[in-house]
């Protein structure tokens, strides 16, 4: 047998499932080409600890050029031609190829008569300013792994005045205006009131990234900061806030409730059913006014607000759904034109088990408006067609039969590596088992080398958790060199303090 | 004998001469409060090696609030009066309290009639926008050490888009632009002139911080990035422009011939007598061009500029030395107003062999232009009188016996050392010793391994010198801490490659 030429992969992104996908497939059947804005993947669970400078932001970081043997570019992915199999990369040519979290431009937020933001309207525009210029790619197979972007609720100043926790340029800058701010605060002609505004720390959003994020710097004030500005820490606040009445919602009640009480001890606000409506530019102490619906007209001032709550589907997600695609008549109906099926709960592609694209037929209107109902040709009453070699995982993808899987980076991981392994072993998946997702567990850090775990078999918290929570980023994290250099620096902060130099 | 009320002593200055005062000066004898726009000391020869993610920014610093029992003013110092001994300091409000390089505002650069730049007419203006407000010290003993700033010689584009390397925000701008640069040149739709232009490095400066950025960079490239981006390395160009026509001019004519060969063999071009005249954007590029007199019209595009040549005086010195101050009669002189001493040669403040600010009298025009000769009351004709508590050390000092000592941190950091043990024993310096520079030779890194030193007893080159070099930075780095860290840190990139991450 003569070796074929190898199928030729293009795979959308460079986070939790695109990266662990390409890492997977294998080099020696497929070709793979990677597009992406960033040329990196990003560990994100450990972003929190770098924006506080325990860990070198070098940790959270595997460049995808050291795949080998991986073509890499570095661009948004702007447009599909699925009957031609080619996608239209617009080259990156954003300042400095930034490494902080970008946002889709500016644009009203649609809501529904009830004033809630309706997930499924998002604008079809790209996210950049400057356009590049545009690379056409061939592919044989295409994997859509293109992830969700921040989501600001179209809320007043969030764009401008807040911080995300997404990149490693987000790290910085988090972590220089946090220090920052303790350095502006020594200032001998500044009143208390002030320093207490300037070092109140806002956190939106209770969730694993927000809460991680408090309870490290939490540590970084307490261990660090303190001994440099010990007069300061009377002033210090932190808060996290969220809309919902509890946080951390994907652990049960009791662990839970020991978060609450291990961030009461630290004297760290939680403040729940708490919506945020503006964020403004205090003027007078050079930070930051919140306006909050349940304090009516009285701001709350804070040197910083972080931002970690809610997704929102990629752009390019929405436009891919609202593509034409000729598809073949079944049983039952006519030849035809179809889409894309949008799950229409969170805006995101629906995948059938394995990972496959599906199509719906087209109604008597070119795309289904989202006032009219779902459509009603329902996978389960009739087997829908799939969009051939095209895959969707990661944030992007809603599985038909498992629809209310998280977004999150395990769930990510595992469609990719179920992807990648499943094509190894069959470029047609003829003979594959259907997705599974197997549930690890979640964690948590609390601060104080305290921190909460959860999964089927045990519930743990505190100094073991955490002990639990180090080991798992270290047996998760991607390569041996970061593997070997956690454990470096954590040493280094331990013994040294952590990095506290302003850059 | 009860215990007296401490004297105060003010330092201005955090940088290798005040930062060192302050360390040695005892906390049990004095009062030590610091004054300066910077919380840290700069270990300044190591900025290259953090400006290509060999080390880490940290382990260039020391916070002057780790000193302990220190008062600290961050601001500059904006004015002194010296008969009710005050300083007034501004606060620093710079954004984010900038750590990058601070240059005086933009003035015509007054030059004389051959068009050479007069150093003494230096424009007496704060550096910073925002005026912050002003705080009114007490002193008893003043200590000048506010260094000296970068100097552009007004050349035409240097301020706005060249990057010195002074502060660690300096070294993170470059490093992260280098680094974007590659990532740039990655671009599909690129041609190889652009790569070329942008692979371009220049270097302005053959001086030991000019010489040693170009080999760290060498080093960075062909041991890290040529992995990541083989395709460009044959792109790449590193040049040393410098005006005069040898670098490296405090070695002897073997140690500068090997260090032309080492770079010769690297590929670093040395372009000796070249005269930088504008640097503009290249729009078509998105990278600089640089107009060289030599070359007349035809420009040199290049990436990024790194500029390390040249120091003038900050304009607080020459604001100090004209101002008035009443000196007492002597012999053959009757009472009158007096003012500082200037060195007419660069601009700096003239103290005796105790660094002791000197006075002169002021002639029947309030200040001796630039324009008539130095005054003929010179100090070995004629004692001069000191004007009493005044200390400056560092760049800003010119020691009457020994003008010619070079700018050097080497020269800051004994002068320092000398002061403050002499002040330990005395306050009134009445049986101190002169001060006496002691040569403890001088190194330079070139790349690969290999480095040149110099010093009276002998001269290295090779790789010998290199390790010499690494234990010297070990043994002259100021803390503990940093002595630690420093290992650590050559060990990480040593094993597992720099810090390629663009932060």
């Amino acid at each position: 047998m003569t070796a074929a030429k190898k199928e030729r992969v293009v795979i959308l992104g460079s986070g939790w499932a695109g990266y662990a996908f390409a890492r997977t497939l294998d080099p020696a059947k497929y070709e793979r080409i990677i597009v992406s804005p960033r040329s990196y993947f990003v560990f994100t669970p450990l972003l929190a600890s770098t924006a506080v400078g325990t860990l070198e932001f070098r940790t959270t970081l595997e460049s995808v050029r050291r795949l080998g043997n991986v073509r890499f570019y570095q661009g948004w992915a702007d447009d599909i031609d699925f009957d031609r199999k080619i996608v239209r990369v617009e080259e990156n040519q954003a300042d400095e190829l930034s490494t902080r979290t970008i946002l889709p431009p500016p644009t009203p937020t649609p809501k529904d008569s009830q004033g809630n933001v309706k997930l499924e309207d998002i604008p079809v525009e790209p996210p950049q300013k400057n356009k590049g210029p545009i690379d056409e790619l061939q592919y044989d197979k295409l994997v859509v792994a293109v992830g969700a972007y921040s989501q600001t609720f179209g809320i007043e100043g969030v764009r401008q005045h807040a911080n995300f926790l997404r990149d490693i340029g987000d790290a910085r800058r988090i972590r220089l205006r946090v220090l920052s701010l303790f350095e502006q605060c020594t200032s001998h002609s500044m009143s208390d009131e002030t320093r207490r505004k300037l070092l109140h720390f806002a956190i939106v959003g209770g969730g694993p990234t927000g809460v991680e994020y408090a309870a490290e710097l939490h540590d970084l004030i307490h261990e660090d900061l303190a001994k440099l500005y010990p007069a300061l820490i009377q002033h210090v606040n932190i808060t996290v806030y969220d809309i919902s009445p509890k946080i951390l919602p994907m652990f049960d009640q009791a662990l839970a409730s020991y978060a609450m009480n291990v961030f009461k001890r630290q004297k760290i606000s939680v403040k729940t059913n708490h919506s945020i409506q503006r964020i403004a530019q205090d003027t007078t102490t050079g930070g930051l006014r919140l306006k909050i619906k349940e304090y009516g007209d009285e701001e709350v001032g804070a040197g910083i607000v972080v931002w970690s709550t809610g997704l929102m589907q990629n752009p390019l997600v929405d436009k891919l759904i609202r593509k034409v695609v000729p598809g073949q008549a079944t049983e039952g109906q006519k030849q035809g034109d179809f889409h894309l099926e949008k799950d229409h709960k969170t805006g995101g592609i629906i995948v059938d088990e394995c990972l496959r694209a599906r199509l719906v037929p087209t109604a008597s209107e070119p795309f289904p408006s989202s006032e009219t109902t779902p459509t009603e040709t329902s996978p389960d009453q009739q087997p829908s067609q799939i969009l051939p070699s095209v895959f969707v995982i990661g944030d992007c993808a809603v599985i038909s039969s498992q629809p209310d899987l998280p977004k999150t980076a395990q769930v990510a991981s595992q469609e990719a590596a179920y992807l990648a392994k499943a094509l190894n072993k069959d470029a047609n998946l003829s003979a594959a088992q259907p997705f599974k997702f197997r549930n690890l567990g979640t964690m948590t850090y609390l601060g104080n080398w305290k921190a909460i775990h959860q999964s089927s078999a045990d519930h743990l918290k505190g100094w073991l958790a955490w002990v639990l929570w180090r080991t798992a980023y270290l047996t998760r994290s991607m390569s041996i060199k970061n593997k070997m250099l956690l454990p470096v620096y954590w040493f280094v902060s331990y013994v040294f303090g952590r990095d506290i130099s302003r850059f």
